[in-house]
């Protein structure tokens, strides 16, 4: 509990664990707020608070995790991620080991992503108050000057695009937090996409929305870009591509795989005559390498999301009323 | 737990709790990053998680002084805060009248301080994995050119001004934590600062540092600014101004009100020319009526806070070592 008193050993837990992995004159100035440059002009701003268990997957940590997904949150408005903050709330008795890693995990995904962590705060909660660590990112980056990509932009004839297989962090969470083994290991897919989006919209400014299918996974994901726009959105369910791995654990599971979490992968919705150049961009970037068309915004049935299935047959995705995978971020 | 999931319950939460009570347009395209116009220059970029028990103390609940402290955060850059984010870690089993309840205290506290909720993230734990509700917020504001307001530009001849009696908040939440009564009613000092901060950089531009005395109190914050601007500073112990309620109820306890937590007050180092004129101006504002000059930043001892107590001695406020008012903020 001393650790999270503002006093001495807080002092010692910034100094000798948090501003050696962050290191950057900005966060070592330990001012109340950091003071930092920027262009006038549409900032993106974004929060996201990590519970993920166990603190580690395979294929990350609640740290990348955390640094990623706000970069992610950032980019999905087309800006570029500069300056994040990071906020601890530590359960008493966490190893400082673990701490210690996953402090590193963030500034090694940091740095991966170019960008700065800036500011923190560390507070400690008694033993069985907390789960081992929760933490906190936000940040901000610019958004160019004639990028226009949101929720609501997406438009009727636009084409969906996705940038790589659905399921892994969902899965390999789950596999380790269950104990178990899915023949061969899943990894998550956690990784900072702005990198993508960038190229995408070095291909053409008529991206007009774009989502990370975290939480929920891509079927959600789908739901909310029709809702928000008011458009309909058709999916070709077999057209999205399901790690065979995936789809060996979600049948043993009795789950969809499109309701799975991702935390590397994006979904587009694109201008049709924008299309090919986008995903041509998308497939020479090292994070959309299988990036594929999978279904097409419409004027029909505004709000809703249909899914075409491998059999012929069409479902209505919904919101799932509560959680397939608690805790998966 | 189903709230946390991303599905229909999380959106429900979002959509009829938060969003009414934050309503503002920005947070309500409900994208993944907000999108928000900023002029060019410097920004002041600050988060802090609220881990405060209970949720609800005489004068303020942790909604509002999670919105506070970090307006505070950000003013004590100089800087006007603009734009706030919220993540929220909830405690599976928290009333959702309790949640409401802080809720409406943020949107209250960001509409008094006029700053905007653009941003928000929410994660539900299970029972026993959390405690009730952990607030982190985030922000930024822009500072003013011709601002530089940093704990490491205090020097040598300036003078130390507090705004206000010290140690209502600590006591306030430590009062009804422990059911104590001090004879009268001690309330927390949760209040924005950054309309103080802007008066008294009105009245002069020569404040060169800010601080608000949280966590560790008004003598951990001296020892801060001490640190790292490598200047001594004199505290004259008696010309701090501690209500009668505070000075009995630490008595009582054991505790220097030197180190108890403030929410509401700020200690400045001021040009000695410009320090009648900031103090005016601090008197003159509705936070500050109570201001004072409490000590001088002097070239002796650099790193190091002296006290001279009441009986004529002199002694060394050091960093505590840990805590000892644990989760007051």
């Amino acid at each position: 509990m001393g650790h999270g008193g503002g006093g001495r050993l807080s002092a010692d837990l910034i100094e000798h664990l948090f501003l050696p992995a962050f290191g950057n004159g900005t966060l070592a100035a330990l001012a109340d707020a950091a003071v930092v440059a920027v262009p006038g002009g549409r900032l993106a701003f974004s929060t996201d608070g990590y519970v993920v268990h166990p603190l580690v997957f395979p294929g990350g940590t609640i740290g990348d995790l955390a640094v990623n997904g706000t970069v992610n949150d950032i980019a999905m408005s087309g800006a570029r991620p500069a300056f994040l903050s990071a906020g601890f709330v530590i359960e008493e008795g966490l190893p400082l080991e673990t701490l210690g890693l996953v402090a590193e995990a963030m500034a090694a995904a940091a740095r991966a992503a170019g960008v700065e962590i800036v500011a923190g705060d560390t507070k400690v909660v008694d033993q069985g108050k907390g789960d081992g660590l929760f933490v906190t990112t936000s940040g901000f980056g610019v958004v160019p000057e004639g990028v226009h990509v949101a929720p609501n932009l997406a438009r009727p004839g636009d084409v969906v695009l996705l940038s790589g297989p659905v399921g892994l962090h969902g899965l390999a969470v789950l596999s380790v937090r269950e104990g178990l083994e899915f023949g061969s290991l899943i990894e998550s897919d956690t990784a900072p996409l702005h990198g993508l989006v960038a190229a995408m919209l070095d291909a053409s400014l008529d991206v007009h929305t774009l989502r990370d299918p975290t939480r929920g996974g891509l079927a959600t994901s789908l739901v909310e870009i029709a809702a928000a726009a008011e458009v309909g959105i058709e999916l070709v369910e077999r057209d999205v591509p399901v790690p065979d791995a995936v789809a060996a654990g979600c049948a043993f599971l009795g789950l969809d795989p499109l309701y799975v979490a991702n935390e590397g992968r994006l979904v587009a919705a694109v201008a049709p005559a924008a299309a090919d150049a986008v995903l041509a961009a998308m497939r020479a970037h090292p994070l959309g390498r299988e990036a594929c068309v999978i279904g097409a915004v419409v004027d029909d049935h505004p709000g809703i999301v249909t899914a075409r299935t491998g059999i012929g047959g069409t479902r209505i995705l919904d919101l799932q009323i509560g959680e397939q995978l608690p805790r998966i971020c």
